[in-house]
């Protein structure tokens, strides 16, 4: 048996997985997220790789190679460009891993969003399709393309970076980047609720909406699935800019499939159903009948696609 | 020394290359493109094909392989979905195209906007990118999406199908796709036309545009060039529909370089000064500063880039 290490670096904790080369998670651990030193983070991940590899007796040559996530943008050759979330400047994280390996093990870097699509690709919503594009809708928008088995990184490791495209130049309300009419002023959590309430305060019609305080985007998708007027309303408008958005995706790359994650997914088929009921309205013959999946692995896309870029690679 | 067939197959004739290995073009020719027939064609290229192996005595072992750029969506393994302009349906052309050559060649097909781009990433404008976009402006826009020397095809062969991105959603005008408010219908030699007979109506500002008849792109330019305000602002009006699209292409891609060609591009540095200028008003820092570049080998592109699916295969 082969193993590969599938390790998600987060802001206070990293998740780290032992897989088998047939996909099967073999153990799962977590360790504390050291800040604002690669040396001593990268390090004490690398400690522990060591110590599971003697633990379980495995043979160097069996192991096939450690990826990792990052929470920050990665170039093609495993370059951080930084990571504000760890105090990171820019380093190449994937000599430096290797080095404090001892150049033993093969290790790959990609940016989180980009590694937990991925790890869809591989073994979650997206899995079967030769390319696809996973969104992920939470308190921002993100997303990350994946293209035979490999992420697209960029140039500057901001590829897929979709939450900040335009999909309406008449917004006059500020996006946090500073620009206006972003998809994330309205898709994401708190986007959502963001039109929700300029909705209400536009008019007087009747809406179970008015009964919650603070409104959340779930309640948004639950009053719209009981039927509430309003609530459906901000469910299609939401469909709508999701589409206009996925439309100029496609006219990009054309993937085979999006797969849409992040906590506001959770909403399930409504969501699905919202955007792919616009996304034909604006785009080319050629362009249609993609599919639209759910994300399925949550938490855990981002060791299985870290994982996932030692055996696509 | 080894030999690649660079061939482009457009509605009327067929552009042929022999080229070096070390991108020299030994010998280039033309045969007529016979339409409606797909072994008709396919079968007098090969026969053009091993005529030439021939006459210049190449043994089989020293010929790399024969790259063909063809007018219609093309996926990743050669299957031609459709050709409107020669009469096919669907074909895989690698297949046929390789049995015909009697199995002794690699054939690797391409659809010829995508090839023209490929031909600019390696001999052209884009020389020395990892990864480029191009746009073509000519009577439509097309483009062709480059990634480490390979054809970013698309699920259904339409990717970098970006003359259809909606720039403009208040459009009152048809594209001619059926949708409002493309790119196309902006930044196509008629596009720019169409833009100008709409400001020229709506104003009596004095312009030396009225002393044309009919109106080209080219005359626009010209004009620009020489300081008419009416066609500065025309000028500065595609620069800012172009570079809206060229955002969208970037927060999906990020490719280091926009390379743009097609006639409208002989308009030269006043062109990508227009996009450039605007580009940088609707993106993300980390996407930035991209290069942007004049397509260089104008009808040449294709047989290079044709030659390119077998030299960067």
């Amino acid at each position: 048996m082969k193993y590969v290490f599938g390790i998600d670096i987060g802001g206070t904790t990293v998740k780290c997985g032992l897989f088998s080369d047939q996909w099967q998670v073999l153990e799962r651990w977590e360790i504390d997220t050291v800040r604002n030193d690669e040396n001593a983070l990268l390090g004490s991940i690398s400690a522990s790789i060591m110590t599971k590899i003697a633990e379980k007796n495995i043979a160097d040559e069996d192991v096939l190679g450690i990826g990792v996530g990052v929470p920050g943008p990665v170039l093609s050759d495993g370059d951080v460009i930084k990571c504000a979330n760890l105090g990171w400047g820019r380093v190449n994280a994937k000599d430096l891993m290797e080095e404090m390996l001892q150049n033993k093990y093969t290790v790959a870097i990609g940016n989180d969003a980009n590694v937990a699509a991925l790890g869809e690709y591989v073994a979650g919503g997206g899995r079967g399709y030769e390319s696809m594009m996973m969104i992920t809708l939470g308190t921002g928008v993100g997303g990350g393309l994946i293209q035979n088995g490999k992420i697209v990184c960029g140039s500057n490791g901001a590829a897929a970076e979709i939450g900040h495209i335009i999909v309406d130049p008449t917004e006059t309300d500020l996006c946090g980047c500073g620009g206006h009419g972003h998809l994330e002023q309205y898709a994401s959590a708190t986007g959502i609720v963001r039109m929700a309430n300029k909705a209400l305060a536009a008019t007087d019609e009747a809406t179970t909406l008015r009964n919650f305080n603070p409104l959340t985007a779930k309640d948004i998708f639950d009053e719209a699935k009981k039927g509430d007027k309003v609530a459906c309303e901000l469910v299609d408008m939401l469909g709508t800019k999701l589409a206009f958005a996925l439309t100029h995706v496609a006219a990009v790359v054309d993937p085979q499939a999006f797969v849409i994650g992040g906590g506001v997914s959770r909403a399930g088929q409504i969501l699905l159903d919202a955007i792919s009921k616009h996304y034909n309205d604006n785009i080319l013959t050629a362009l249609r009948d993609k599919e639209f999946r759910l994300a399925e692995l949550g938490n855990d896309a981002g060791i299985f696609g870290a994982a996932g870029m030692i055996m696509e690679g």
